[in-house]
């Protein structure tokens, strides 16, 4: 799993009881998954689905920084099925995982549209090919 | 299932497709389970620790105005089980159920604590009794 | 008077004295009575136009959760006239009141539009007419 | 009335109809009252107790540019009574005004708090006496 | 140097360590800088182009009120180049200065657009004018 | 230059004009450079002390996906001295550069703390050595 986009847990992130808001993380996991298959997909009209349950693991306190990992699971005719983790970014200890998370790729009128796609690209490649 | 919490969708609430951005939902939804088990439990160390998979049924844009529905489904020692559904206020369509949010009641020390409750309570009922 | 809208007062709604910034109050109030007006008026161009006095009575801290409740005192051709309290949910006491909040109905042009309302209607009532 | 705090409106302040959301033009002005009573009265411990009646007397939309004016209508004991006109700085037109708006100096205990000012000090005055 | 535009540092404001944020303070300073250049320049389509070397002079904490200062160093073909300082209103010392800040006019496909200005303007003397 | 952290240009990112807010730009790249500091030097208590200037080469528009690149320049005794660029992710155009920014470690009394680094290390090796 590659994990890119990092958080640092500032007052704003926290739950009144002073540590990680879950509904915090859940809307940084959203833009992770949604920006990872735009990026695979390259579609910018593609919407969550469906995410598997959640298990919250850990908690995280202020000042802590947090890592979100993203692989795929498979490419579907217009979907994308990833799996997300999060962890401490210093310790490494897993807040949270999500099994599967389902991305969809739509046309212009909101319907279900096949992105083509089956394997993971990587956007160097796709640019030296220009 | 009661629904009380309403969110109306602005401009800050969408995702860069120009409907209601997923992750803001699900903060919205984590917010609302964290305070109805606090209200039931009495205890204001109370954390979300699981969620069931996530059906994302339809969208929602600007302008809507959303209802956030919480239903309990069984107390346990130190936990209570809930079931979420969001739905649009004017149409009344599903946009997003959960089947089971396991809430968690900690004592000071971050260990599970017995709430000692076993079924649903009124505020106005315990405002009586005192 | 009835209450809907509930929020968990997060460290990112206080004022740097560590209680509820009276700011952030207002601004949940105004979208209460907005979303409000709205479903009642069936009209989304509904806006604030007048508030009377606001008496903070009391204030409120981290980790309270406040109900907000509104009420309707009169249907105007194109206005509604509303009043609002918000209180502690636990304790029942009131944080603030507003005896009388004015919104209007507005067309396209943002002149005032007669709503043609005369009553509270449920929007379970309307969705079984059709 | 001196006009300093400035505002550009961005789209995380329209309300969906596209406009300046109410509820953050009062929580605006609820700093700027809060901020320019601490200046006044040398008390970090100043809260809103109250505000007379709100006209929203003109809009503003996208791009605007509105100046926050802020007026000391009276020194009382532990009190400090303001009024309060935001307006489109490039046209001049008002957007809101408040005729009253009270702020109360507390003691560390919440306690009215004698300030012992009667008059507005300049803190360029202040910090020359020093 | 006129400073206008004030803000209250609030929880939401702050790094993990409890002083000011410096990605809140820039953002704060990009902001005065854009809106100043718009009234002057008479120009809504006006952007940051170049911001010189920053220093953080010194920091600021919870409940600090700060002011931004602007003044105006040239007035260029389709730019204006600006300096700004950051200071604490009660004690006057200096937090952040950056000695040139260049903002550029554009038309309306986001070319460089020559705005006709040659000195400041106020704009009580342009409504004079009509 | 390692490029970590990825941002979805959402509508609360935007400026009036429709494209990304140069202050939330700065506030985004703050944030990047103070973790990796503190993951570099172990030090949560590291703050932004100096930044050189900064060229905005291009804008973005709302959907655009950016990516933050940090690298580091020079270990000092309590410095950390770093380079930014931030670019489309899509179409890897730079969008800003900062050739240098300083980061310093602070001691518990807020005065600069001699680190003791020498040279970049990851967090896998730090954690095989326990």
């Amino acid at each position: 799993m590659r994990f890119h986009t990092r958080k640092w847990i500032k007052p704003e992130d926290l739950n009144p009881n002073g540590t990680l808001f879950g509904g915090r993380l859940l809307e940084w996991i959203d833009e992770e998954a949604a920006l990872y298959a735009i990026i695979q997909l390259e579609n910018p009209r593609t919407v969550t689905k469906y995410m598997s349950e959640i298990n919250f693991v850990s908690s995280a306190k202020k000042g802590d920084i947090v890592e979100i990992g993203i692989e795929v699971k498979k490419f579907g005719r217009s979907s994308l099925t990833l799996c997300c983790e999060v962890r401490n970014k210093m310790t490494r200890h897993t807040i949270i995982t999500i099994d599967t998370i389902i991305m969809v790729s739509l046309d212009e009128n909101g319907k279900p549209y096949p992105h083509g796609k089956t394997q993971i690209e990587y956007v160097s490649d796709r640019l030296k090919d220009n």
